[in-house]
């Protein structure tokens, strides 16, 4: 079984640039909780100036159907966000370390330490209230500025996160520049690293290795993967690029496989088709558009 | 070193509605091994009523340029076909057994048996010219009539053409269904089966697992991979389908991996953006994508 979790209303809708209605957020995530999603990403609290098509996030989750078999999961980026989410509140905060100082100075106004000390106030913050912490590495493959981020350097960030109280380490290849080596590799190292610490898998597939390092991952022993449906989402440093893994594609991966998801492929083909729809744009999942005849 | 076989020219052009002029077709191989490209599928003689994108595959051979180090492969079906090839010449014939039944009558007028028979002939007729035969076995990892292809089968195939004078044994995924732990058990079985022929894979990224296909290839010791540039092509049975995998992003996948390709990625990508540009369509390969803006 490897758990996929739906990023689509969070990475996705933040870099498109047609913005949703809040009830149309909703509605998504609603469908997507019906194809089987049991953790998504609902919402990034973030500085809506710099990021508006988030601008809603206390509304999204306040409007988001009561479940008990689905986690809301809200992005922040420091305590003001987390203070933010608690609020609504969601059932999980995740947070991004950047793995290079160039990028989270620009991208997220951090440094990698000053990310990680952020990230321990966030912790205390959630303790007692129920909301488990878990955080990524980002650009943990390679950066749009500084080129190689450089493995132990990657590995060291995972270690310094292991050592406060989070539920989850993710990797995450934020440009797409990933290959399947270089994941086996670092998945290899984190496992002796880190080996008692839940590890998760973030590619986007821009350069169209994302399948490819999504099955990496796995043989590497990793089941938890993000993914977006309808591969939503883009990159801010390549304008014509696709954005995340398409869920559906993971899904047709893994299911083909022989690898539960507990995901409907039919509804998230739906609802592929659906939203990339409302955004004027054609799904870039190669099953959704082999099945475009049929839905 | 992987070799990459570049199929664009052939079973790229041959699934676009939009027909090239020979001229454009003759430029297109002439870009290509500027970039790099070893070997070239050129054409194939086979009925042009059936494939008029085809229709002028002598005229297109006998413009090609001289070249010695770039090998020009004509696919043929029977030894008609084989026939007017080798008035042209081409330096190889390659030839498709199909895995499936019911896809051979419907496709190419042929059961397997017949196939390999037609194979023979071949064989026969190209012996003493020094052009060399090799043959593929597609529907490899499923049929879009029968469903699953069981892998004995195939694997019964590749025996069988083992048995006769080619000089390498292809396994086609010719409608891009497969999943790269389908791959890495089939060659596993061929290696054992076969263990002195050269294999070759061809996968589509229908699904988008092609990528994640050659990978998988590749680690179980396939080196020979067809690609498309541009991801040129389709699939007839999934119209809204993308193609071939994209050569540039199989070059991009291999060098990223230490892998050698000896292709030009950049010169790739322009050739990809100049082609699809001819046939009115954005190209399907990721990398080519990512790079719009720089091209």
């Amino acid at each position: 079984m490897v758990q996929i979790v739906e990023v689509g209303p969070r990475d996705g809708l933040q870099n498109e640039k047609r913005l949703l209605s809040t009830a149309d957020k909703i509605l998504l995530i609603a469908r997507l909780i019906e194809a089987g999603a049991k953790r998504i990403e609902v919402a990034s609290f973030v500085n809506p100036k710099r990021v508006p098509q988030m601008a809603d996030a206390e509304a999204v989750v306040q409007g988001l159907p009561a479940t008990s078999d689905c986690s809301y999961i809200g992005l922040v980026l420091n305590r003001r966000g987390a203070e933010r989410a608690l609020t609504v509140p969601v059932d999980e905060l995740g947070m991004a370390v950047p793995g290079s100082e160039t990028f989270g100075i620009r991208n997220q106004g951090q440094s990698a330490m000053e990310a990680i000390a952020q990230l321990k106030d966030i912790v205390d913050l959630a303790r007692g209230s129920g909301v488990t912490v878990h955080a990524s590495v980002s650009l943990a493959f390679g950066c749009p500025f500084e080129g190689q981020v450089p493995v132990e350097h990657v590995v060291d960030l995972a270690k310094r996160i292991a050592d406060l109280d989070v539920t989850e380490i993710g990797m995450a290849d934020t440009i797409g520049i990933a290959v399947p080596a270089q994941v086996t590799d670092l998945f290899g190292r984190l496992r002796e690293a880190i080996p008692h610490r839940r590890l998760r898998a973030h590619f986007h597939d821009t350069r169209n290795t994302g399948i490819a390092n999504v099955w990496a991952a796995v043989q590497a022993g990793v089941d938890v993967i993000d993914a977006s449906v309808g591969g939503l989402g883009g990159c801010p440093f390549a304008p014509g690029a696709t954005g995340n893994v398409p869920t559906e594609d993971v899904c047709y991966l893994l299911e083909s496989s022989g690898v539960a998801t507990g995901l409907a492929l039919d509804r998230l083909v739906d609802t592929a088709h659906w939203i990339n729809g409302l955004l004027g744009r054609a799904p870039t999942s190669g099953l959704s558009r082999s099945m475009c005849e049929q839905v």
